[in-house]
């Protein structure tokens, strides 16, 4: 990690890619913004030939790509995540613009790693996989015809991040921000005493927990306040 | 030419393109981002199969692709066209960013007709061919490897006309945001459960509920999410 450049902290995370081609194309979009880490999830071919073609001077990007076969796993010490999604969802986060996204990504950068993740060319991301991260990001498109390519949408980002790095002032956060595993055992412990009150009826869950992760992931909880609400379940008699 | 998109008055103008797979692609970033007009100078390979199947379901814009011989034949009828261009030049015109060109363009495009003009894969644009233009844009990237692929090159300046069209329509949120009183009786409602479950000490009270006020203010409280989050103080055993 070097301070120096919070864009070293930003992983682009490529879940279920499909055709080498655009992990290649991904690899040599962000390059040729200034990021380097690069995580896939279970890609279907990798390493690949065309990836390395189509990375064209950015293969050092692939040879030091990460292969994970979970998105826990891709996200493990990030402090915010963000998906992309082209599909309306119902109850879901609040959407981000690419612009605005990138100038959140890229403070929480200068501290800690942070992530940017794609779904595969077909199905893009699932809701499991979207309620992981704490942003959803659209793309603004043609509302007939939005389906960006996998490499196209990497690169719109990677500018943006880029264009926030230009345009940053270098700030210092004053409040440390909690990583995706204490976030996670946050939601674990909220949902044991929620079932425990009778607030949550674990046969019937109603996207309970969903809607309560959309509202806390608005906030990016910070170290202390997951201590402080989880001392708060810990005060509820079950 | 619809007057009500000016979109459809920008035309892409790829010059001496060799790889018929980012003419394609070229085409799907425009149309992902509502464009439809290209045109080709002297494409090395056009029509071709690889060409339509990195369009994806962007054909059309192929289909209907305009070719010609010279940069004057594809400029023709145009009020105004930018160059893209990655290389730094003496006594080049001034630079403009993406996002500035998008919307000196899309202002023109309301009434006629402009471009914007990417170079072949290996040589990008010869100076004789800038100066056809007036304006030059760079697209910022890393000093150490700017070179992005012509397609992606499409892609971030196709984006960023979308955003110029977007930023002149103003537009509503999805969600109804909670009012201050729905919100402070939110608050006094946790206050009264965390002084029943013994969490809070009304003789000491250590700043909890400015701590929870705080994390609270940063998520911009939606109506549905008062009445959740009050549902579950109220399964709350005091």
């Amino acid at each position: 990690m070097n301070p120096e450049n919070p864009l070293d902290n930003v992983r682009i995370v490529l879940s279920h890619p499909s055709h080498p081609g655009n992990i290649g194309a991904s690899a040599r979009a962000m390059k040729t913004m200034g990021l380097s880490s690069l995580v896939l999830v279970s890609p279907r071919f990798f390493p690949d030939r065309e990836a390395d073609v189509l990375a064209s001077k950015a293969v050092d990007v692939l040879t030091q790509a990460r292969v994970c076969t979970s998105l826990d796993e891709a996200l493990s010490g990030t402090v915010l995540a963000a998906a992309l999604s082209a599909r309306r969802r119902e109850l879901s986060h609040a959407v981000y613009s690419p612009s605005k996204a990138a100038g959140i990504l890229l403070q929480q950068a200068q501290q800690k790693p942070v992530a940017l993740v794609f779904g595969g060319e077909t199905s893009g991301l699932s809701n499991e996989q979207i309620i992981k991260c704490q942003m959803l990001v659209r793309i603004p498109a043609n509302p007939d015809y939005s389906a960006l390519n996998l490499a196209a949408a990497v690169q719109v980002m990677c500018y943006e991040l880029r264009l926030a790095l230009e345009n940053s002032v270098p700030r210092e956060s004053e409040f440390e921000a909690a990583s995706f595993e204490e976030i996670e055992m946050f939601y674990r412990h909220l949902e044991n005493v929620l079932v425990g009150t009778g607030f949550l009826n674990p046969e019937q869950p109603k996207r309970l927990m969903e809607r309560l992760r959309r509202l806390f992931s608005r906030t990016r909880l910070e170290k202390d306040e997951v201590d402080l609400l989880r001392g708060i379940l810990n005060s509820i008699r079950q």
